[in-house]
């Protein structure tokens, strides 16, 4: 790690740990949870009100911003904090799980994948080295190598081919990231391999032989289920080096996270606060709260009196009829609602693993989550 | 007028003037324009950023309101001002201009309106008993009569019965209003009349022998040109007594309402800001901007560096990718900035009236929209 960007841990409870990444633009305290701004917004929120959440960092995802408005655009309008009002830490990712997901006419080689934007259907190919420059022209202060999200479910032929040429790109991610980095910046490998334990062994060799100053561990959440992440989780971090940050990305639910956070884990991304929250899906210390449904259309209590939120102090009932009338208030407040639980949960696992209280805290909160879904 | 709801003019300038209404509620500077809060929300903007642009009073649509969430339901909840964090006055219309232009059945009597819900098809009735209700239960600073918004273009002879059918309902409204209101609380009339001179005269005196503590200007900006508005303007002021404000409905552009103010208008009500702040555009000191244009892609101004608004220091190239892209922050920077606009424009007014120099300063706002709109 270069003196600009370091990893430390002050506190361990059993494989649990809280610490800091310290980075140019900030401290990014772990765990951390770090909301996903897509195109350059994390969505319906004011940038201030995610700073006031708590969040340390955001992430960017390449692939729509390399797309809309472009990263040569965004570079020459000053780098992707200034365009889009955030001065802290930004983690992009490299662009390639989206061109699985979203983009079409897909071809993989050797050398990249080219594919049709779904904005206007332009051929635009992504390769590692076109992922770095992207994510050097945005600027971004944690950068993620070039892989392929091998998707769910994966023969182990299938899962190893995939896993090797991720390796492969990241090699030559790695080369690329070299030559443009600019001081501070960060490169994390990305830990493939499926549902099987050899291959995320075998993958996780072959990154920190390559070497990085953080690792991820990705295509999970997927659809494996939650038992079959918790495994592939377990094998990668009993492997990943103790002093570097671990980022699980794509995930997730509280509990989700939570199990994660036992495992090893440092750092998480979803869209799923942003995107609970423009339907009427609310997170909260109480649980889960479907604002849509009836029975909070006369409810005067607020969303979650335990929640330090702006948003969160306002009524159910209002709520309720914002979501219903689809009101953007209605978007704006659970989005920024549900942003700062997910932070404050961030916060209270920080702290009960400082405390030695983790399993116990991780408890109470499945439980809450337990019952509101049973609701 | 009641100790408690009272007006004064501090200084006037030819026609224009400038003063405050008091009522319980707060202060209401005047010329006023207040944002209109459809549904018990300003769109797209969080209450206390409404507060924050200067608005002293925003507007509720009964129509909507009485539909969804249902008056007896927002009583129960407190009232208006509690259920959308609201604590500065409210007007209300009487919920006749929407039925006009939105619901469906509609049939006009003696009695009342009777028409079904574009929501979900339900027969409702509005009578001017009923109105006065449903803005009581509401809990509004000041109420408005029911009235028909007589349809333009409409003959002489219909407007005359359209008139007298209002005149009549502004009557049975008083009386109404008598034994439902609470202190402090309002009711103003409703000059109608079409685009004939003569009527606007015979229903600016038929209210002023009913009486009321305001009188609004109705019936206008439906498209009969602004020349004919002002015209009408021009008739009703002329007769309204000079210590009561005046009201002209659902106006208008900048320059409508300078032209207004300067025939002795008071109080203004338009969606304008918040409609074309979800369409991207946006109204500055420099004049109209329409952000979708290509030419905003890499423009690194602010959007109105001459305003004070936070939204208005977002570079013109960050907001054209928000609209471009559909992205909700869009629509609520560009709504803050526009409402911000409309609060500043009424505070230069009032500043310019006290001065003296009121003529000029229209003349200039004038000039920077006939500019920008040419563009």
């Amino acid at each position: 790690m270069s003196a600009l960007f370091s990893f430390a841990v002050s506190a361990q409870d059993g494989a649990a740990r809280t610490g800091a990444i310290t980075s140019p633009r900030g401290v990014i305290r772990t765990p951390a949870f770090m909301p996903v701004g897509t195109a350059a917004t994390v969505k319906a929120m004011f940038p201030e009100d995610v700073a006031s959440t708590g969040a340390d960092i955001i992430l960017g995802n390449t692939y729509h911003l390399m797309l809309r408005p472009g990263a040569e655009r965004v570079a020459k309008l000053g780098g992707l904090h200034t365009f889009m009002h955030w001065d802290k830490p930004i983690l992009t990712d490299s662009g390639g799980y989206q061109v699985m997901s979203l983009a079409k006419l897909r071809r993989i080689t050797e050398e990249g994948v080219t594919f049709q934007s779904h904005l206007d259907g332009a051929t635009v190919s992504l390769t590692p080295e076109r992922a770095i420059e992207v994510q050097c022209l945005l600027g971004s202060d944690i950068q993620m190598v070039l892989d392929e999200c091998t998707p769910h479910p994966a023969t182990r032929d299938e899962a190893k081919a995939s896993l090797d040429l991720s390796m492969r790109w990241a090699e030559r991610s790695k080369a690329a990231f070299g030559k443009m980095t600019a001081p501070g910046q960060a490169l994390f490998g990305i830990v493939q391999g499926s549902v099987y334990a050899d291959l995320r062994e075998e993958s996780a060799r072959a990154l920190m032989d390559i070497g990085f100053p953080g690792y991820a561990v990705g295509g999970l959440a997927v659809g494996e289920g939650q038992e079959a992440m918790f495994d592939m989780v377990e094998v990668s971090t009993a492997l990943l080096p103790q002093d570097r940050p671990r980022y699980l990305m794509g995930v997730g639910t509280p509990q989700d996270m939570l199990g994660a956070i036992a495992r090893g884990m440092d750092m998480f991304d979803c869209v799923m606060p942003t995107r609970s929250g423009r339907h009427g899906q609310a997170f909260t210390w109480g649980g889960r709260v479907n604002l849509r449904n009836a029975r909070f259309a006369e409810d005067p209590s607020p969303l979650d009196p335990e929640s330090a939120c702006p948003a969160a102090q306002y009524e159910r009932a209002y709520l309720h009829h914002l979501v219903k009338s689809g009101e953007m208030l209605g978007s704006m407040l659970v989005s920024y609602a549900n942003v700062q639980f997910y932070q404050e949960l961030m916060a209270h696992a920080r702290q009960a693993i400082a405390d030695k209280t983790f399993a116990a805290f991780a408890e109470d909160v499945a439980q809450r989550y337990a019952c509101s879904e049973a609701d």
